[in-house]
């Protein structure tokens, strides 16, 4: 069941939030960020935010936001995470396939991903079966914890 | 003279920012926001603002602000704002340099231009003189006020 975060969700999905951001090789996110700036950027900065749960548990996590103001709010941006013991099945799909059907509920016309670091194969490869494409690849814009700096993407969808 | 901005400075050249966006032709910024909220996005919500100013009259405004948080945070952004009667006498080319300075002080290692709106051949030309590529194209990213539906660049440069 996909939905709305709550504070104790995000709480037990902390573990796995502080590891992903940890690792330094797929968000450009401060790694040593408390779960309270977590929960801030993640939850309370954001239009909405939802969690996939199983059996009480959290499996993944997504936000959905402006990405522009004025002349572009008609772009929005979403960030996801799956939990590493859920892997392999299908939640991000899920999560991305549910966030555009929120934003387009929201009037949005586009969604952009501003940074998918060009390391992150399944990330990439997902986006693109889900219709996103790479519309700008920008060098040497992630240090990535085990391979130095990587470019990221910007990936793009008109919904 | 390029000094740090102060609120009256900002105040003197409100009338400039508010017509830059409420003609939206160049930035992704809402075009009814308050000067206070404008106050608060470029010269709070960012690193540092300076403006130009010769005799007593400010020129030009621009921010720097970080662009990416952790692997990403070596990499900057600014935006910059010229007054009409200030145009053809390389007023944003001064901005800009000074910008990449304050940059490298900072430690940023490369600086990015999320939106730069394609049809703003002005801004794009110099960027390039100054060194700054086009590295990525989002369509349909901007609702030109005359032109409708336009790209957006993203471009960036290693300092």
């Amino acid at each position: 069941m996909i939905r709305e975060i709550t504070r104790p969700d995000f709480a037990s999905f902390w573990p796995t939030f502080s590891a992903i951001i940890k690792a330094e090789e797929t968000y450009a996110l401060d790694p040593d960020m408390t779960q309270q700036e977590a929960f801030s950027l993640w939850c309370e900065s954001t239009l909405e935010a939802y969690a996939l749960v199983e059996n009480d548990v959290v499996l993944g996590i997504y936000y959905l936001k402006s990405n522009g103001m004025g002349p572009s709010r008609h772009i929005c941006n979403c960030g996801y995470m799956v939990a590493n013991e859920a892997r392999g099945r299908g939640i991000a799909r899920l999560l991305c396939e549910h966030s555009q059907e929120r934003a387009i509920a929201f009037g949005f016309q586009a969604m952009q991903f501003n940074s998918v670091v060009s390391t992150n194969e399944v990330a990439v490869t997902l986006w693109q079966k889900l219709g996103f494409s790479i519309v700008g690849t920008i060098p040497r814009a992630y240090k990535h914890s085990q391979l130095g700096l990587v470019d990221s993407y910007v990936m793009y969808k008109w919904l």
